[in-house]
């Protein structure tokens, strides 16, 4: 009868820690689904791959690290021949979930945003008709392409649909937030609960919810006092050409944000202390006292979850007939 | 009667291929041994943490790419702001079999190099002093330094031992030709099989030879005709000063030659094939024919060993404290 009692206290702790979770403003990560293994493997290998880059030196995970919480931790990137980009490079993890891709939202999903610094003069500075003839120059990438989309021409569709499905695969679970929303209650510090509640109660997460928390509205830059920038980056009305739209960005994730340094679409806030401050008074006219400040601060960081664990990928090599990269001119 | 009879015939068998391997003027790769973990470990992190340049985006792995065969695959390397460095990065694979490092030998081993490309202006363009201070920075890798040298204060020294270990792991086992020379006698084909008597009996293996088939000597660059390059490198002269020295360079590793393209100090030979034609001639005044060439170039081929297999490591964030890279100044 004991047994049974407390199996039965398990189930109903069970379902109220679920219920309490869905009313919470943010939501576990849930676990990757339909996931093509084979684009997954190869989309790896071109995630790493600098030769569809002209310099042949610079790959997706240059600037989207992996080992960095898939930044670089610079303000802005660094492109071909070191041209200075004009905004912070988001974190590519948990990217799937993001409503649009990049700051302004100007691409619609993961697989339309793949191409785009490969072409970017600015960036990889090469083209996709180049990139193409370097791949299609490597029989073992030929076969791999050929066994994963059945045809026998490369496509820079088939190469942008890998990358985001190896993309898809980047998610973080497990963070200690979510163990918390998932019932287990040690999870989190009274210090740290304290910064959630901050964090829900002074608006925080009117913007930064669900799964990703963010990623999922373009909010303006500077809604109760206007942010001050030498940024030229506009947001939103670049890709809608409404005024209205002007500095409204894509609100990030905040998901592995002790990792992501440093903030915003510019990067000009160096720690979470300041961005913390200066959102609290931009976006929602309260400056936090020290004490409230070091309390989200410490919210923030309990969303760092289990960071994509996989082996370092081999890249097969050029041929003879494989163009060679141009890294200086 | 028959199974003792075959049992001792795997004997002769294995005893008569081992007296052949000793014969041959190049070993297999033998299993690295008296690692420490530890130190392989954090060594594994300091080898990809562009926060030892003064960018933050040059790691050892941007010129030692361990996706590509421990190199670049460019002429010569890309360094800070895009300088182009002066020669060709070796692989940093089997590189602890070389009896020195770097083309012209002038650090005694890989802890000695390690320091190098820190410090040197055209590449990482950091200093000592500075790659310590981001490092004793971070609380995580001054946890990680306590746990694995047991002192408080992180020095040069130990952050190039660790990465000296890790590099002391990546060897490259397993290669067909290993296995060729281990007794498995169908692991070569006939053609590369003739490759490798053609590269013995044309004296490639005088000076490539032994474990990492290279290596272990410095030659002159054209020893029987001059070899023309615009490269103002001149090698071993530069480390001890005697004129009879110029143009020799450290003979490089062909393990793994098949992936560690451009070929020679200058990078200056892009393909295999033009690589031995242009040693034929310089070193042995021999002008390989075309079914000589492709004969070697199958034979090369076969030294492609088991890379190094890994989690791609992840880099505990910077804090507050820790100073902020300068890739634009």
């Amino acid at each position: 009868m004991k047994s049974y009692l407390t199996a039965f206290s398990f189930v109903l702790l069970g379902a109220s820690a679920a219920a309490a979770a869905m009313d919470e403003p943010i939501q576990p990560i849930k676990p990757v689904q339909n996931i093509n293994l084979g684009q997954v493997e190869l989309g790896k290998k071109l995630y790493f791959d600098p030769r569809l880059s002209k310099s042949g030196f610079i790959s997706c995970n240059s600037c989207h690290n992996l080992s960095m919480g898939g930044t670089d931790n610079l303000k802005t990137s660094i492109g071909h021949n070191w041209q200075q980009g004009p905004i912070n490079a988001p974190t590519v993890l948990n990217a799937s979930l993001n409503m649009a891709q990049f700051w302004d939202g100007r691409a619609a999903d993961l697989k339309a945003q793949a191409g785009g610094p490969i072409a970017n003069p600015g960036e990889m500075a090469f083209s996709h008709t180049l990139a193409i003839d370097v791949l299609a120059s490597i029989p073992a990438y030929v076969m791999e392409f050929k066994q994963v989309f059945g045809t026998d021409k490369i496509t820079i569709d088939q190469v942008t649909q890998a990358i985001a499905e190896f993309e898809k695969t980047l998610v973080t679970p497990n963070a200690r937030f979510d163990q918390w929303l998932l019932g287990d209650k040690e999870a989190l510090t009274k210090e740290e609960l304290a910064g959630y509640r901050l964090f829900k109660e002074s608006g925080c997460s009117a913007c930064h919810n669900g799964e990703a928390v963010g990623g999922n509205s373009f909010q303006k830059m500077g809604v109760v006092a206007s942010y001050k920038t030498t940024s030229s980056a506009e947001g939103l009305s670049g890709v809608t050409g409404k005024n209205a739209d002007r500095f409204k960005f894509k609100v990030p994730t905040l998901r592995n944000v002790e990792m992501t340094y440093p903030y915003f679409h510019d990067g000009e806030a160096a720690t979470l202390t300041e961005a913390v401050d200066i959102m609290g008074r931009l976006q929602l006219g309260r400056k936090f006292s020290s004490t409230e400040n070091n309390q989200i601060v410490a919210f923030l960081k309990t969303l760092t979850g289990d960071q994509p664990a996989f082996l370092m990928p081999v890249l097969p090599p050029s041929t003879e007939k494989t163009p060679a990269p141009k890294p200086f001119e």
